[in-house]
């Protein structure tokens, strides 16, 4: 029976009681996988903050890389304070709400990674283009910086009661071959350097928050294969009539 | 212009970080009338939590009875983490969700004061008895006690873009007087003691989600008044025929 599983990540959290308000309140909502990248010394603040919601930070998983802290994950959701305000910040923009999030997985299913940053950076740009997905928790422009433990909260008590579904979302590893496969073919058709990158992160952010299967990524890297058999076989052509 | 205004009560906070963190969350949020019922001394973790909102910490109410601290409410909702189970419990149930709430504050005007027990012990059932609505999150049963800032932050969220609107709701004053008008009915009706306290649990609850204007309260005392009169007409015939 396939369904939809969260991974609560935190990158490189400098608080240990942060880290124990966040598993408290994933026990509250009924969540229990944390991934912990690079954390802070788990020392007794952690343990008071979590009250009885320890174990869950005793069966986390502490990981060093970014990539291997989103593995096996279907989609990776990027949670930032700082949202894009033009369309042309691909990096931050489109921001989702917590609300639009849940709406978007519903009657999905597959291994939902959620990243929260540092408490005093966030993530990093690097950080957020690995991300499939931007979301924005609507807060004040006065004091828009929310603490660590209650932007978990706010995530968690909207996801808490997500239906979830049949549809499988593809692997989060063959969308990046998917990825890297457009930067191929982009490569392939000599597209403007000086644009390149956006327009990199642009297509990420497009095939994102498009809740791809893993047979539509097959599709598409189909498509890709076959531009680049074109193209090669234009090349020879040319080599063979020079 | 009528619009809806809520104020933040804190019941007896033990812990001053606590009050820190909720202040942060109210900016956050744009919420700024914070109230605070004999709270603990404001020592420095409240400092260091609230961050940039220690404002609202020294322009918060400090009050030292739950009369003085609702004084002026149009509606006052009391959070609570042990929702009521079976329908005899008047005192806890019907409970909403914060989602639920919302949806009924829409289109209204006033002032609704939103009720936060103790760390430990949350709301009396005294202090349970004076609110008009019952709020509780949806959390897992298996750790259902969320930290007070974190039940903070989820109900700000949900209320942080509710629309305002032209109804505009009966002071909780008159709510008083109209429950102790049908107190003295149920009096004068020789209703059965055993199950006074109930009912008049239950007319207080139902009355209270009933989301009442102030001419509402009116008409429903000049109902009362006539009941009461009537009694006394009947009463007095009887006396002139003995």
């Amino acid at each position: 029976m396939p369904s939809l599983s969260f991974r609560i990540v935190l990158v490189e959290p400098l608080f240990s009681g942060n880290v124990g308000s966040v598993a408290r309140v994933m026990k509250n909502f009924d969540f229990s996988e944390l991934v912990l990248l690079n954390p802070c010394e788990l020392d007794m603040p952690a343990r008071v903050m979590a009250v009885h919601a320890y174990d869950i930070i005793e069966n986390a998983r502490i990981e060093f890389s970014f990539e291997d802290a989103i593995k096996g994950s279907n989609m990776v959701v990027g949670l930032t304070g700082l949202p894009g305000t033009t369309d042309k910040e691909h990096m931050r923009i489109p921001v989702y709400t917590p609300q639009r999030l849940k709406e978007k997985l519903t009657g999905k299913s597959g291994v939902v990674s959620l990243i929260f940053g540092r408490e005093d950076h966030g993530l990093m740009n690097e950080e957020l283009q690995m991300c499939d997905i931007i979301v924005n928790i609507p807060t004040s422009p006065t004091y828009p910086s929310m603490n660590l433990s209650h932007a978990v909260a706010v995530v968690l008590y909207e996801l808490g009661d997500i239906k979830t579904g049949e549809i499988h979302l593809a692997e989060h590893f063959d969308l990046e071959l998917l990825y890297e496969h457009i930067d191929d073919v982009l490569f392939d058709i000599e597209y403007k350097e000086h644009k390149e990158d956006k327009t990199k992160l642009m297509l990420r952010r497009i095939l994102g928050r498009a809740e791809l299967t893993g047979r539509e990524v097959q599709t598409l890297r189909g498509v890709l294969r076959r531009i680049q058999w074109k193209l090669n076989k234009l090349k020879e052509s040319r080599i063979n009539l020079l």
